[in-house]
């Protein structure tokens, strides 16, 4: 007969909500037997999808003993020390990224992760798209041959609010963090070095903060291969998810989604929609694939998909972009490692 | 508040458990309060949906006050009489298509349907679909002008067992019903004759029964529009549902949905994937969004998408189409009805 | 050292000068030596092709020793009988489509041809496309297995003069021919039976001569497979020819050229530019292609890619769908065969 | 009555055939009156095209009163030196790309251009091609708003050889100089600074020499856009010519053109073919093009649409990634401006 998961939410917000769905909903084995959260109030959801505990704080939930793993939903900022609480309390971990945007904060937490011999996994959904896990399948599989060249688009509809901004650590750490995890997955190698040029074009609001809504970073890898990234907060045609592999045989690419197949044709040309409209939409059966994984490694002992190590390199690599586009040069990974 | 409607599904084999998942996860508005089936046994997964009753026979059901509205899921020969028995019981009914394969009987449940002030909903789940939903209102908004041509695709990944088509009343019935809805779905106009060509290619035992496997069949509309549709029991490639509206101001054309977007260019070529799979991966939204129709038409009291007369009509031009093929003429849809 | 092959020109109207410069600028090996036209005036592109001797009559051209071979691009009444006169001559023959709409007068033709053993190739110009020509090899190599299903959709920018169309014969030999030619190409098999749907949809003057400008035509090959063809006189789009050929081991489809490879994406969707606009655009490679394996069966003797045959089995279907739009039913070639 | 321009080929590689080819066969209004060339030898292409005029010396064909323009088709290093000749001799100028490795030679050119009041066209023949033209034309209609980003794929089917390499002043010159233009004419904005990544991947043979064969360059244009090419002289699907602006109110985007428009599909998934192979395949409509334009200009007294100054901004950008390849660091174009 098979094991039953209890899950505890930490954080209902958006992403915690969203967890909470597709764990009720989408993940045979898992159930949600609690949430915590300092302001719960109206949350008529809670009640729709069954779960009848909810904690003001974190350190409840984790003494909790129908809870045997917790998602970490809630603010980056919380982050490391909600892994370090969960991971003593015997808990697993699903964390969202970043783990923290200290890369020390980050190291501490995997070591109370690997003391309590928990298992920890980040939040890197893309990985799970069926798009870009069947194209690094096909990179596995040696279709490229040797890897070259790597390129990435990855550009939102719309920029987030400025009080988001004010606390997200900016484009490099809540934006294009996803991708440096990309670049590392699809190229199964590391990156050693960056370079990014950057400019805020979309939003006088984000160029005021001293922020920027547009980047293009270049990473080096230990492979000898070369990736680029362009990012931007705006794109009014969509989210805009795209991924290149070029390799010594061939090229693996990864077009978007779009919302259906209709195409109509007039006396102007052909006119066909737009891509999916956010992250929600597009990696939506993402999530559903990673919370399965996460749920499967708890269930028979593998080891996670994703692992904190996974969630460390990204942090290191946008840090050096940071310093690189404020010396307008290449910055080793290296230097910006602890 | 929102009240909530209980479900009975009669007929639990696969399409029976298919409105069961839909309706418990994806439907906010309904539960399934009880299944009825002759043979209902091992069915680990009513436990799972959390369905508590069972009746051996849907009299039983019918007689449940906790249910408000029927899934008739059953098998075809099966159809009409429930239909009846159901709308004297006060249920709104949802029906797979087709209702029945004699007119006769058809009309003899719409009868009862009327009589009992009940909704009936029929199971053409391809009007919901995102793709072909679209192309609809991109005709009804008038993208293509008048409407000349219409073309349909469908074709299925593989043949039905021998024993299916014993019962199905073959391919006009169990497999081009779909298109021929759409025609009048996608044209808003009503067929008037048809000619039929038809073959059996695909496989010896189909051709043994008598039975066809491939067929072209043109369409003559009301409106002065031609349509035409093309099916097969075997396409390698996957499920293959095309569709196209062609008019004095443009076409409209509906692709097929890919399992995913990955494109693999090599010294061969480039190279992409198949079409998704079936009809439970290319319509499974669509199951999904006919339900909330049906739940919701039954909560605010407005009319059904899909009515008993759209479930009649392509009975009718199925039963033309088999004329034609007989007697390998054009023939009017009057001549079938009684 | 190379031959260079001396080509006469009958009929300099647009599809004659076509052929002109064709053959002077992309046909090594050719060169035009006449033209000939009862109505030769006004037309200064012979002197910028070179082109010196021009005669009234083809008689006199058909006399001139420096002609090889000469291009029949007269209007359609006159094929025949110039094909007679100039196999008689001893000139290789290039005829536009169809060679006559008698398929008396073309037996005619083809036996003087036999008799002088001289080569006729007919103009069916999109065997040599680019894209046709390299689906009909993928069908030969097996692709697709054994054809089942074949469709073409062919429909012209828009609708023709109305005196062309009351010399043309109509759609299904003006236009369809050349579809019915592909089927042939496409399928390597024989037609047997055709049934024809036809309507006046697209322009109020065509309906008013009796003629049709919409159509779905259905085929039954000797190898059992099924074909069916829609043209329309006017996509307000551009040029659409798509090919499609389905068998036991999948599908060849043949998508249209594009004016270009754009493609902007804004806030409405993505939107690319029309198909090439007209057979001069889409076909303009396919005519140098078909001249230069003319021009090459002369001089290597080999036999010409489109026969005399085949320029006569298209004419049959055409009648036979001719009847069979008349007569509401299926008609077999056999009926129209004298 | 309209005037004929005599033309003067200097220099009959590939290159120069290809112009004299193009300007016989494609170009009214233009005739090859000569050619020059140091080693002219067995050249029957010459009597195909009915060039009967051929010097040893670049000096007598500039002196020959039926030449009215030149086309400057020699190695690299003779240009600057050619095009000054033949500004004093009053011939208009089409030189091929670049002018000179070095931009005081370039200076020193195009002062004599002036001087001589003659015309100058540089042969960055993509502009002219259908999809590049046509998406620079969409940036200037406004399409895609205000410019963001320009991201440009630009790959070879294969690298060439050694020998050519030792003479084309390597990737940035000989291959990215025509991003370099494409960034300029799709951006309408000058580029300020470059960074550079380069690396040898593909042939040992040029990594040996020193040269890279792959390369990722950023470029900041004085707009605040920011562009990235990326380079790699080996992709074995083909020549990857790619271009995409994004902006404040969408994206233009311009895919590669393919050698054919058929797709199969087999139970496998869909086969397409590769794009054109290489330059002659996918650009030869705009070396047909760009000569027009030239001829045009000359004739009714217009400027040319790629002037001097066009030719010389892409060598500065060139050098100015050489610089930062060495240096890893961004490099004003300012830095390497004499």
């Amino acid at each position: 007969m098979e094991r039953t998961i209890g899950i505890g939410i930490i954080g209902i917000g958006r992403i915690g909500r969203l967890h909470a769905e597709v764990l009720t909903q989408r993940v045979p084995g898992a159930t949600v037997r609690a949430v915590s959260d300092p302001f719960v109030a109206e949350t008529p959801w809670l009640d729709e999808l069954g779960i009848a505990v909810s904690y003001a704080s974190h350190h409840e939930l984790l003494a909790d003993p129908s809870v045997d793993a917790v998602y970490v939903c809630s603010s980056t900022d919380t982050h490391a020390q909600i892994v370090i609480d969960a991971a003593r309390a015997g808990k697993h971990l699903f964390c969202e990224k970043p783990i923290d945007l200290d890369p020390l904060r980050v190291r501490d937490a995997l070591d109370a992760v690997r003391e309590a011999e928990v298992l920890l996994q980040v939040g890197f959904n893309r990985r799970f798209d069926h798009n870009h896990a069947q194209a690094a399948e096909a990179v596995r599989e040696g279709k490229v041959g040797k890897v070259e060249l790597i390129k990435i688009t990855s550009r939102d509809p719309a920029p987030p609010p400025a009080e988001y901004l004010a606390v997200s650590g900016g484009l490099f750490l809540d934006m294009m963090i996803h991708d440096f995890d990309m670049v590392r997955f699809l190229a199964a190698s590391e990156v050693v070095a960056v370079h990014a040029a950057g400019a805020a074009l979309v939003d006088p609001t984000i160029a005021a903060t001293g922020h920027i809504d547009t980047a293009v970073v270049t990473l080096w890898l230990a492979s000898g291969a070369i990736a680029v990234i362009d990012n931007s907060r705006r794109a009014v045609y969509g989210y805009d998810q795209r991924t290149e592999v070029f390799g010594s045989d061939g090229m693996v690419r990864v077009e978007n989604d779009l919302s259906n197949r209709v195409q109509v044709f007039d006396q102007y040309g052909s006119h066909g929609d737009k891509p999916l409209y956010f992250f929600l939409e597009r990696y939506g059966e993402a999530f559903v694939a990673q919370s399965r994984a996460f749920v499967d490694a708890i269930v028979n002992g593998g080891s996670v998909p994703v692992s904190g190590q996974d969630g460390l390199a990204p942090v290191y690599i946008a840090l050096a972009a940071s310093a690189s586009l404020t010396q307008q040069r290449r910055v080793e990974i290296s230097e910006v490692m602890p």
